[in-house]
């Protein structure tokens, strides 16, 4: 593979065409690839990654010398560190994607039609994936083991900030893939850290199928902006609670303190909490009292405030607002519709929980939010691939077509028309 | 509704405002109304229709009589005709559709995880989707009728040429909705002429969740490079058959037959047939008599040409040629893998099909061939939403995401996770 010049437009458009060029040529073998071959990439894959344990902190800590030089934040230095415990955690997950039910070639919906074919559908790869990403080495081997499975070629994009640590793992697993005779050109890791490299490749709409964009807000504006490839992406998670007056006081209060507190700065945590009017008096106090244990800022519409005396007020920004951290927004509402109506003004259509004991009310809330996960009676921490038993997750998709909420192996695939006839022709 | 003025950029940008917001407001209307109104409204616009047939046809004159002026090819004009028929055909459509189970609120693959969440998938509405067609006004009665039963609010950009029958269409769709108390907004036919209303609606990415092209490849591709709205589109249909060494040679000679000359200038038409080397001699001849008779012109390639000595040559630019005519491009192919690169290279990833006996061939095709219908034994032409049983069809999409080949209701919704809890909170 030729290594592009940094700076120079030319070259680096060369470097991309060729590594389009050769995902394209790779398609075919890993779209066709048995389950036992891919399974056995997998585990060849985490193999090497455990030999290469000193030679993967070796790289890595040429990305985090020059990370401390550029300045980078420490939280950022914290997601590039590549631990031991790090090491195995990647080998153990390619383990656990080779040990998932292989969504390819299944087939459903078989049925016969009154002119005598049989018609179905049957599961297939997408193609060629590109997923741009961020710090994390560890997406390297995860995205690639993903589409691995999934029979999709790759083309991954971290961050310029561990170039050094993401090839290093590209050996890896390029050498998992070439033991069972797969072409390394499945998975191909970009090799400069040249930003005209991204440009080029949000421009090859002829042979990429689809962009997966891991990482901040802006990262993911910025490439929808800037491609019409196709996006599977994940933008806000401003997640609800909606504790309804036929609540429990009891579960509505574990369930509000673990949306929120469980674990702060992650997409499924709950931002606002929405409370109907009817059940405030009774709840709030007791809900203050958790929270403060918790460490967490509450802040309160007008009538919130005329219960919980001592918090802050919340302007119209914080119902829009992602904390990510220890911050709460609090509203009372006027009954179902007005809770309903907020979850659709102010939400990011990723995950909304309702706490009620009244059945009718809550299949109208499983059908009336239009949000990737809606749950009732349980805490919105429970949006992901793992809980939900997708076995492992490329991302939360906050988009409704395709593939919305976690999304998996299946999320990586398509499904095509199968037509079985015996000499069928149309009348 | 305001109604304006073409040729006025400010005014049509009011409108499309307009239009859009009334879009986003009647949302959760559709989304949330039963089965039962939606049928209800469905059949009323079939009465509204039906009842309305003079004033229909009046209208439709506007529009000959000014597509007559402007020089319209007849062929266009043809298709623009409201005959006493079709009429009949767009209330009996609606009727149909009426008829079909509804997609909505359907829950699936329910599972209890080991933290005793239930997870399981809903199928919900879309949201707003915008359609821009040409021409036949029936589109705008067919694909209301879809919109309305997946629940979705829909924008409707007829052709300039059918404006006048295509409002007096949206009057009985009104009529019908308004008799069952559903909002008029859920079905918005614009009324102007004006490009720029378009261009206006393909920037309204905050409302409209997807565009659906039907029209020629000029419009899918304008469209495409104008919007970064998701689209469901429609390419060509360079349709392949297949005669594998091991076909009967008569089933063969039906099925190429039927794919290519059933009905021509129809997109799941065959346009290049595929001749394994070892069975050439063998069929060509009498595909040739048979071809005749239909008054299909045949180009081989050199090897065809040296069996059927009377016949033009194929040029490299055959193979990617949808005729949408009586053409027909044979090729004569070494071996399976040599077909399906001929395919990969050539072909459009609509319909594909293989005839042969042989069953690992067959499965191998169904697998390796990465079109939105693959066919074993059977003609192309069955690549139809009506064959398939999905009762109707708002197109065939050749696209790999979200929907794949003929698109019917469900393609029309996506499906959300729910979670049903007992006070489940995460450890």
């Amino acid at each position: 593979m030729s290594v592009a010049v940094s700076g120079q437009t030319s070259s680096i458009k060369e470097y991309i065409h060729d590594v389009t060029q050769r995902a394209a040529d790779a398609r075919a073998e890993i779209a066709a690839a048995s389950t036992e071959v891919k399974n056995q990439a997998l585990t060849n894959i985490a193999d090497e990654i455990l030999a290469s344990r000193e030679e993967l902190k070796r790289k890595n800590m040429l990305d985090l010398q020059a990370g401390k030089e550029r300045g980078l934040a420490s939280a950022m230095i914290d997601r590039l560190k590549l631990t031991d415990a790090r090491i195995e955690a990647m080998a153990e997950g390619l383990v656990q994607v080779s040990k998932l039910p292989d969504p390819v070639g299944e087939m459903s919906e078989m049925n016969i039609r009154p002119t005598g074919i049989k018609v179905g559908k049957m599961r297939v790869p997408i193609g060629v994936i590109l997923i741009i990403y961020e710090s994390r080495p560890n997406v390297t081997a995860d995205a690639a083991a993903l589409c691995i499975k999934s029979g999709n070629v790759t083309i991954l994009r971290g961050g310029s900030e561990a170039i050094h640590s993401n090839q290093a793992i590209a050996n890896c697993i390029h050498n998992g893939l070439q033991k069972v005779g797969i072409a390394k050109d499945v998975v191909q890791v970009i090799a400069t850290a040249d930003r005209q490299a991204v440009t080029e490749l949000l421009h090859a709409d002829e042979i990429i199928n689809i962009v997966i964009p891991r990482g901040g807000k802006g990262l993911v504006e910025k490439i929808t902006q800037e491609s019409h490839i196709p996006l599977i992406k994940h933008l806000d998670g401003v997640c609800h609670v909606y504790i309804h007056e036929d609540a429990g006081v009891d579960m509505a209060t574990e369930i509000a303190v673990n949306a929120k507190a469980q674990r702060f700065g992650v997409c499924n945590a709950m931002e606002t909490l929405l409370i109907d009017e009817k059940i405030a008096n009774q709840i709030l106090p007791e809900l203050e009292k958790r929270f403060k244990e918790k460490q967490v800022e509450l802040r309160g519409c007008a009538k919130t405030q005329k219960i919980l005396t001592n918090i802050k007020s919340a302007s119209e920004g914080d119902w829009y607002e992602e904390y990510l951290g220890p911050v709460l927004a609090i509203k009372i509402v006027d009954d179902f519709a007005d809770a309903i109506q907020h979850i659709e003004k102010y939400g990011s259509h990723h995950t909304d929980a309702i706490v009620t004991n009244n059945e009718l009310i809550a299949q109208r809330f499983l059908r009336e939010v239009d949000s990737s996960s809606v749950m009732v009676n349980a805490s919105t921490r429970f949006a992901d691939g793992f809980e939900y038993g997708l076995g492992a997750e490329i991302g939360i998709s906050t988009d409704k077509l395709h593939a919305r909420g976690p999304v998996g192996l299946e999320g990586l695939t398509t499904q095509k028309f199968i037509v079985l006839g015996d000499g069928n022709i149309r009348e």
